[in-house]
């Protein structure tokens, strides 16, 4: 279904065709519509029409199915708004940030890194020479650095510039640094910190004490809720707290359709174990999680784990994976899986005072637990779903587009289809259509050729469509055609919600 | 199950004592915790806990399936954040306050009617008093104010206070108004008003241009999305639109556990219908929404509708009708039913400049589609069925803690409970609850004595208990214990899933 390999620069125009492709059926057919459209849009927002709710929910209810309807993991829907001081805790106040530059001249507003990317190769290598220069100056290892090949020696310097206020204040006064906007050079107010989170206020009066954030992860939620969850469902270690819900993030630079958005949904489980046991859990989740995604038809090429390097790791983290997925704009992270030691329960019991410590009768010890976490993206899983499901298939005479969505995933699991208006083909298919919701979801679809209604189907992801003709009249038996392989078969009516419900779930 | 009439103080307050013991068991249990709880609270937030979670989902997916598994209604899922044109568009922006007052002398901040509500009967008389004399002044109709009764007065001084700047310019220089904090007389700035939408500011520089608001309702999601859904699915009029999602209101004023939040989840549904059939899906939809309560299990008896008398009507409304509950505190409105007529998507063409004119094939006919809106809070709801289902039930020995809920909505629909940890029983238990989870939530459970297990699980709501005992291990059979009657029954275990599947769908 998938071509495994790739080069040069013409496939990465057909996969950008293939993302501007997938972006306009999503919009035609109701998976995804842009936030406020008729308003011109909000930047970075995205909503949910009727066939993406139907993907989302049925995406979100595996996840849930799989996570909690098991012994050793508990459900939790956490409120938006939290505590301000939670975020002190967990460090969101201090470190979520990213590094901004005003120009003083026509007061635009940067991303460092946004800025660096904007320029072109020549002047990068000249911002790339005059670091060299500045680490000679300050005995910096310039020539381990002058030995880097260019690009790297670029990148490395680019990094220097959102990170280090010294190399960024160089660099202005060199009047290497030029404002997108007003052209002006050696213009720019030194990197200050930009909070990643909303903030907003609570109750009447707009002041510092009254702020509050849209929480930027759910997994705080679950952390301040620890105790109360052991407590009221007497859980044993090793247990875990399974959660989706929406987060939050004021990005600079959103991209890539629901890669980068501001307004996401995730899809979270902390996982909480006895020191010493937590690297082994890490490998048991990471294999996990991986699987997931295959057993709900992902493609295995397009799917790879990518390792932190040590030296990369978050400050609260002892390990850290990605499942990555191969998007048309390249390899992305649509699930992180993390060791944060016992980094979070121990700042909540320093900020709050409250003991976040376990007693392990079994092992009669009492510690603060470790904590593996798996947090994927609902809407960039949603995202991998959709692009990984979708195909322009060559036939004989056309093209047809067809999303391959799992049954599982399917927003509308068949689609009846009476050949024609009358005869009773439409009572007939109208009473199937019935019987069957009250089973699962389907559409009842009665206008055009049946050709016609196969191709909305296929671009809908229906993986079945059952025909009603004039041999039903007769001996009470559709025609079942399959999405995929688009053969036909006929069932008798009365066995036709047994069949296709053995079908749907494989 | 409920006791139908209610009577003086005593019912008032064996009524709230009845829901600080739900309030109690909801948090022991692991229904409903305080937010932040660690860090004392976030004023008008809670989260979910695991059973909690499990009753919200299962009270959303049956509301979900009864609204969108039909041929009519399209499901969608829009942003938290819009564009701030739709508020502008939707009457929010102006319309959405509250009058609040500042004490010049301490700068304490009040909403007008909470501060009114906090003076004495005193207090209130002599405003009621002064109340008639500006009356009087003004040529106003003195006479008939002066021939209401005392109560009525003061209520409606109190409303005038609220509303009219005169009227409170009038009592504050008669040193009539009080702060509560300082205790002040005649310090208080005139009443402005202040919006309860939430703000927050998009992108890195806070000002006005980068505000924008979370939502205060799921409904405009739905109105600025009408013409991409009826585009992308075909509909014909009339059709609806289901959405379920959280909104966010900024209330000086929070209380009743669930029922005023400042973060809630709603439940809402816009049928466009042809000017002229509005009246008649406004009775269709009032109905059925009653009903679906019903047959959700709530006591008709605790049911009722409220008409909103046609001078109290939103700007918006045409007709207006709460479904209400009787919680402890009173009735309260848990949905309404409200024909917004062509308001909301005119305004939003008057806003956006985009047409949403329909044109009616069938009546031959182009206008812009009438709304029959049914908005129920899902946390609202989710309340009034745990103070529904609720009961302490006296037996010989013993009071037991029993929630009733519908099968439906009962976190786990059955346990398994082996009578001892030998003799295999608690493996054939396991093996049950395995097989049995396939199909839907259980709870496994093998400590303390079987009489024990069963309250735990009264308290949880789960309507099916059962029991692997030694006659298990002879016959192959379990007890099957149903949690309202108490009766037990001896099923086989190769019957038991089709057993529970046949009961839990009644």
């Amino acid at each position: 279904m998938f071509n495994k390999s790739y080069s040069s620069a013409s496939m990465a125009k057909n996969q950008q065709n293939t993302l501007e492709k997938i972006v306009s059926l999503a919009k035609r057919r109701g998976f995804i519509f842009q936030s406020s459209e008729i308003y011109s849009g909000l930047n970075g927002c995205w909503d949910y029409g009727p066939l993406g709710v139907e993907l989302l929910r049925n995406l979100k209810d595996a996840w849930w199915k799989s996570m909690t309807y098991r012994e050793d993991i508990e459900g939790l829907d956490a409120s938006i708004l939290m505590h301000p001081r939670v975020w002190e805790a967990s460090g969101h106040v201090e470190n979520f940030t990213d590094p901004m530059v005003d120009c003083k001249q026509c007061k635009s507003r940067y991303r460092m890194d946004a800025l660096y990317e904007s320029y072109n190769e020549k002047r990068r290598k000249k911002i790339a020479d005059a670091y060299a220069e500045l680490l000679a100056e300050r005995n910096g290892d310039a020539d381990t650095f002058r030995a880097l090949p260019r690009e790297e020696q670029m990148e490395r310097a680019g990094e220097a510039l959102a990170d280090e206020n010294g190399v960024f204040e160089a660099m202005n006064e060199k009047e290497l640094l030029v404002c997108a906007s007003c052209g002006g050079t050696g213009t720019f107010t030194v990197p200050r910190k930009f909070n990643l989170m909303f903030k907003t206020f609570v109750g009447p009066v707009e002041d510092s004490s009254a702020v509050v954030f849209l929480r930027p992860e759910t997994a705080q939620g679950i952390f301040v809720n620890f105790a109360n969850v052991a407590q009221s469902t007497r859980q044993k270690i090793p247990f875990g707290i399974a959660q989706i819900g929406k987060a939050f993030r004021n990005e600079i630079n959103t991209k890539n359709f629901l890669f980068r958005t501001r307004e996401f949904e995730q899809m979270e489980m902390q996982f909480f174990v006895r020191p010493g046991t937590d690297d082994e859990w890490f490998e048991t989740w990471r294999d996990m999680r991986r699987q997931w995604y295959m057993d709900l038809g992902m493609n295995p090429g397009k799917l790879r784990l990518h390792v932190h390097p040590e030296e990369k790791l978050a400050h609260y983290a002892k390990a850290a994976v990605d499942v990555e997925y191969l998007f048309p704009f390249g390899w992305g992270e649509i699930e992180g899986i993390h060791n944060r030691t016992d980094y979070d329960l121990g700042r909540h019991q320093e900020y709050s005072g409250k003991s976040m410590e376990y007693f392990d009768q079994e092992n009669d010890a009492r510690y603060i637990p470790y904590v593996v976490e798996t947090s994927a993206g609902a809407s960039r899983s949603l995202m991998a779903f959709l692009v990984d499901a979708f195909e322009e298939e060559e036939l004989e005479k056309e093209t047809r587009t067809v999303l391959h969505f799992h049954p599982r995933l399917a927003p509308y699991k068949a689609a009846i289809l009476p050949l024609v208006n009358r005869d009773g083909m439409d009572d007939i298919g109208q009473r199937l259509s019935r019987d069957l919701q009250k089973s699962f979801k389907v559409f009842y679809d009665d206008s055009g050729s049946v050709g016609r209604r196969y191709r909305r189907q296929d671009e809908a992801g229906t993986p079945f469509c059952i025909t009603v003709d004039s041999q039903t009249l007769e001996d009470q038996t559709v025609t079942v055609r399959d999405r995929d392989s688009m053969a036909q078969e006929r069932v008798a009516m009365d066995a036709l919600k047994a069949y296709l419900l053995d079908k749907l779930s494989d």
